[in-house]
């Protein structure tokens, strides 16, 4: 199947420089798609190292499980990356963990590393199994080939039902010294990471420890891949990396705490960020980039959940596909949220527009301003719901019919 | 907006004979529907009793915070019971208390009885303040004109985006004594009870006392409405109701515990059951009945999460809509519940046919069947999550087009 673009893609692939000890090269293996790359390998410079987050998924996909794994046996050491596009491994048995096992070791065979250096992802239709040798016969030449620009083919490789490539870059400073950071993600459907996230990765040439980049990545991810919903479907593969070649001319940083990493954190938290808009933006089937904001609840946590509950009403999200401001039922979302809600003293907004407050319809209320917001393709929601001071944003798409015919018939 | 008739329904609205003590009443208030009724008035005997269970939401309406509080006050003494269909009472404030305060004085007035003998239940769009005047002058009128007959008419009465009115029936024995037990309920859309329920009204003969009533009706509920859900929506006003007028010629009943009540109990659940199944196959936009049955989950309770899980996932139920057995979606759901589960010795199932097994596709597992069985109306999953004795059925049904057209603009 061939989806158009969606709606609110950004104009254009954002340019990016090379990283100094990033090297990336494609190919097409012919397992689900023609005509397209997909399949990305990155080659990283001795001395790198690496952070992960991943799903939360009790049923986790075989690559989840190495990458885990590895990164704890190489005490975050990283040499390659190796992700492939159409033909997920997950719930895959014994087959899976052999083709995981049999890439990584083909992987660091063609880049001359021991095995728990290389990463692996796998993102497509989940149990059918995975014919690695399809991969594994290129990494050779796909070594050979390897340059340090070619971003945007890297994203484009590991595309699945996403209508374009997503791309995000910062340079931030360390001791005046300028590092670059480059992050690329797929995703579209199935999109509720909770804990962790679909495919993304970001590098940097930053020298920073394995143990100060894990908890950099993990505090971003919390208030960006963690913050956005498509479908409230939480995916066995997700995979979010963070690799650092430590090729920047300044002294290693071995604290997530220290002063010096303020741009670098900064920076970071908006690629990351950038990335997580770029995946609601192309949610499956999205015309409308809802963004809810809620204050007043009882805690930061409370706050997210609730404006989760908002986010992955279906009721909520065909309201406004169908551009109708029907905040009652963002009343019935913040109710069903189970977290403390003051039902009457909150207030509802959208677009910036006062609908309810202290439990009613506001008074003089004119809905002609609120349904313009509605016709447009940004959509505010904001809840207050009167009970304390913890807030959180989150981001979602609406649900249309073209969600319906994504996934009706994904398999065929 | 009109629907056609769920392809679900049931044939036809069973024959539901007299209950002693119970009569009913319809009318049109012109609120929102003309040309059918949308307002229903039942009048109970004195000596009548209820038991109820509500809404969790955070937000529930005014109606469901005056039932709470009159079901203790008068102690599960009830005489009347007054429902609306078209404009909900949900999120109006001062203004949405005095339209129910002014209902039950007035009915109340009518019925010659005090007003915490009097329940209120409103259904449809959630913010509208009701203008219970066109309620209120009806009621009069209404109780001249009520019969023990008309529970076709009464079910219609209280539909929204219904396609069929919904009603149950069943005789139970009570010291070799027949009892009548007649519900009606409503419900399409914004369904996912958790803990109580739409709005469902259960009337019955039987002399039982308020106490043993409620716990039958807990207990009846945790595997029936409970266990339902079309969008995972909960709604603000979800109402269930069993009402006991007490006229059956058998001693009174005091404890649900009583071995004297085992048919009535059996019979009780049938109906909810019934009801429950009903809700569902009338489902917005249902083109399926979907039942998931989940076993070897560490406890039921645990069941039912992994089984809500599955029948909540947008994925799932757009791949039922399409007809296409994506068994990885059913794992992906079961892994996203956060509950207990052995991904390397599950088992799934759909349509009796095992799919896949030991964390991997079946061996020699033939598609054929399992696609033949995706074609028919009724759905069947089934998943061993392979950790302990726990086990649980839900029910929901598939996500189609006619959601989306139904709630993108139901306002309008």
């Amino acid at each position: 199947m061939d989806f158009k673009k969606s709606p609110l893609a950004p104009k254009s692939f954002p340019r990016m420089d090379p990283i100094p000890g990033v090297r990336l090269a494609t190919a097409n293996t012919g397992l689900r798609y023609k005509g397209r790359p997909d399949v990305l390998l990155v080659e990283l410079e001795e001395g790198s190292v690496a952070a992960g987050v991943f799903t939360t998924s009790k049923t986790a996909s075989g690559p989840v499980v190495w990458d885990r794994a590895a990164l704890k046996q190489g005490e975050g050491r990283a040499r390659g990356l190796v992700v492939n596009a159409g033909n997920a491994n997950a719930f895959t048995g014994r087959l899976g963990e052999a083709a995981v096992r049999n890439t990584v070791a083909k992987a660091s065979q063609a880049l001359g590393c021991s095995a728990e250096e290389v990463f692996v992802s796998s993102t497509g239709t989940i149990g059918v199994p995975l014919d690695e040798t399809k991969i594994t016969g290129l990494l050779s030449k796909m070594r050979l080939k390897a340059t340090d620009s070619g971003w945007a083919e890297a994203a484009r490789a590991i595309m699945t039902t996403d209508t374009y490539p997503k791309g995000s870059t910062r340079t931030a400073e360390i001791d005046g010294v300028a590092v670059r950071i480059n992050g690329i993600a797929k995703g579209s459907g199935m999109i509720a990471p909770d804990m962790a996230t679909l495919l993304a990765y970001v590098f940097t040439d930053a020298a920073i420890s394995p143990k100060a980049l894990h908890k950099l990545l993990a505090e971003g991810t919390e208030r960006s891949f963690n913050c956005i919903t498509v479908d409230s479907d939480t995916s066995t593969s997700d995979t979010l990396m963070l690799f650092a070649t430590g090729m920047a001319e300044h002294k290693p940083v071995r604290k997530a705490s220290s002063h010096r990493l303020k741009d670098f954190k900064d920076k970071l938290n908006e690629v990351l960020l950038d990335l997580a808009h770029q995946v609601v933006r192309d949610g499956e089937g999205a015309t409308k980039f809802v963004t809810v904001h809620v204050t007043g609840a009882e805690n930061d946590r409370a706050a997210k959940r609730i404006g989760l509950s908002i986010a992955n009403s279906p009721l909520v999200k065909t309201a406004i596909a169908g551009q109708d401001a029907n905040w009652g039922r963002i009343v019935m979302a913040v109710g069903k949220a189970g977290e403390a809600a003051d039902r009457d003293h909150m207030t509802v907004a959208m677009g910036g527009v006062v609908i309810a407050e202290k439990g009613q319809p506001a008074e003089g209320y004119d809905e002609a301003p609120v349904a313009a917001h509605m016709k447009g393709q940004e959509i505010l929601i904001e809840v207050d719901v009167a009970v304390g001071r913890g807030k959180a944003t989150v981001w979602t798409c609406d649900l249309t019919h073209a969600y319906i015919d994504i996934n009706a018939d994904y398999r065929t």
